[in-house]
């Protein structure tokens, strides 16, 4: 069994080039983790998310717990098994989802219970439920069980929520045990207070992580306040350990947080988008439900090497994508996980080469090209 | 530039093994096509179509024609190009899903007026114009434009479809011209009366095409009554030539129709059951909705090669099917046309050895251990 570790092999201002060892395999940061909601990145073969060049994806503790259950996937042989994907697994730890998904929620000091979005069926969450549930679930990479501060609040409202998520967090690494060949992440909360995210982040270093997620960020505040928070955020945590920005986002979102001395994200865009027609190229979003797609024969991006711009044209993924085959969704995620690893692989070679900065100023000059519906 | 050509290797009673050669590539027959409506087996890359071992795919004229039309097929380098399948392609004239698609048809001698199922625009198709779509699809295998039989029906206006059918046939030859490495295929018809299938037969004889399908059956007359109509039909067609049998069927259909001479096969069964949850085996068919499966970490057949058997519990099955995830409908279609292949391919060693009516036999016997939901 090999031991969770982080290493740092080059900095270029902020930004990090790390190596993430676990027993399932390494993952090289800055990392973009594909989510696969409920045991299946949505439309992929997990072979074909691999070939992607993902080296980790994230799965969910709400909706598995919902469904098939925790304790039915642990009796299969946990999740790496069920879903055949035997690289590592991040899971969430549910907190975010019971308040965007579920109904009827009460939360105490204890913990939350919810209705089920699905069938309206009662459920419970706490620190401890949700690290046992991780736990069953086979999990390489525990998030810590947190209360997702909405937002805009009020700075008495954020330091409420942030402190008992704090409590929670300390709950969470009792419940975890010691795990060495598994991580668990803490999650700083406080809101767009600077104090209060400097409290949380001391207060997560005090108990002791083996990394870090900034949380409650990317929940409408936009890009700039987000960036705003960012620009301290990621320095307040613990510079030996990995660092997380959940839920994020854009292209251009991900470069401004490794900018910022982020190290890992997950975000459904580009396989949700896939699934509505959506391609994303480093030239911007092309959405292939156009009509104007619908004799064109070149590819979704000519310089991609992945399968879907290798073999099709843009009018064949309209042409699937307008009548709903099944085809141009897998078609266009396969695309678009591919176009997000080889951003993460460009930033990383950036970074080694200490020309991140001029990464930067590149990626920003393809977008000003113009809207990419009129090249 | 190769010919398009069938040789027959073996004969073991009235089955028939053989090879279709065409310049796209040859085909072993018995043989079975998965359906790829709109220029796509729905569900699969072509690549894994390949994989289950098919060597040509029929895909539909009245689909393509409607949508992205043929026009534009042609426009951007052909069906093979659009859809990524450099191997055969068979299109069907149309005729069949004008008839059980289109709505508010017009029949006269000249051809067929009808209001497309998608958005009520009108349409018109006649022999010459079905064999200018399929060539402008680029099809290796173009079929005859008919007129399906209703079923069921009365002789005299069996007799009257049948020969208009046939006038169809003369002018869908002279449409289609001299191709030598492309074929086109006549199609008998008749309903289930002995004679007019003998006369359609002779017609189709006297104008000479590179291959014979049985149409107008498969179309609600049931197994026991389509049989008996095969104890007859495929030996009133030219010995010499491939016999297709057009939208057939179910695993059992397609032995007992082999057993009687018939060389070719198309279904939508085991892509459509896929998608809606059932897993096709030697043992019957099992329903991965049922939530006796939810528990089961046993692959869907134990004794299969294919990527789901080899790598997927039903419980995760059930799971994906359950929940919507398109996973479940790529796994189940796959596995189902893997045991289509395979099944091909053991009648084929079958027929090579002498040995069908041992493995008919056998077939029933594995069917008669019961229903398999129960084993």
């Amino acid at each position: 069994m090999k031991k969770f570790n982080f290493k740092i092999n080059n900095e270029d201002g902020s930004a990090r080039l790390g190596t993430i060892s676990t027993n399932r395999g390494n993952i090289l940061t800055p990392a973009f983790m594909p989510v696969g909601t409920a045991a299946t990145v949505k439309a992929m073969m997990p072979e074909s998310v691999r070939s992607t060049g993902a080296e980790i994806i994230l799965s969910n503790t709400y909706h598995l717990m919902l469904r098939p259950t925790a304790e039915r996937i642990f009796q299969l042989g946990g999740l790496h098994k069920f879903m055949n994907w035997d690289r590592p697994i991040l899971t969430d730890s549910g907190g975010f989802q019971v308040m965007s998904l579920s109904k009827l929620r009460k939360i105490t000091e204890d913990g939350v219970t919810f209705k089920s979005h699905v069938d309206g069926s009662k459920h419970y969450l706490s620190p401890e439920r949700s690290i046992e549930i991780q736990k069953l679930l086979g999990s390489d990479i525990v998030m810590c069980f947190d209360e997702c501060t909405p937002y805009p609040t009020t700075k008495v409202e954020a330091e409420t929520s942030m402190s008992m998520s704090m409590r929670w967090a300390k709950r969470s690494r009792d419940a975890f045990g010691d795990r060495p060949e598994h991580a668990l992440f803490g999650i700083q909360q406080g809101s767009t207070f600077r104090d209060l995210r400097e409290k949380s982040a001391e207060k997560l270093s005090e108990i002791g992580f083996d990394g870090y997620a900034i949380g409650g960020l990317a929940v409408g505040e936009g890009q700039e306040k987000m960036f705003k928070v960012l620009d301290y955020a990621p320095n307040q945590l613990p510079q030996d350990k990995p660092r997380y920005l959940m839920g994020v986002g854009k292209p251009d979102d991900i470069i401004g947080a490794v900018q910022r001395g982020v190290d890992m994200f997950d975000c459904v865009l580009p396989s949700r988008s896939g699934r509505t027609g959506q391609g994303l190229t480093r030239f911007g979003a092309i959405n292939l439900r156009n009509s104007r797609h619908k004799d064109d024969e070149r590819p979704l991006d000519p310089f991609c090497k992945c399968p879907t711009c290798q073999n099709y044209s843009r009018a064949y993924l309209h042409h699937t994508i307008k009548i709903g085959e099944i085809i141009g969704s897998m078609l266009l995620t396969w695309h678009n996980l591919h176009y997000y690893q080889e951003l993460m692989a460009d930033i990383r070679k950036a970074i080694r080469e200490n020309e991140f900065s001029k990464f930067v100023d590149d990626f920003n000059k393809l977008r000003m090209i113009g809207d990419v519906e009129e090249l």
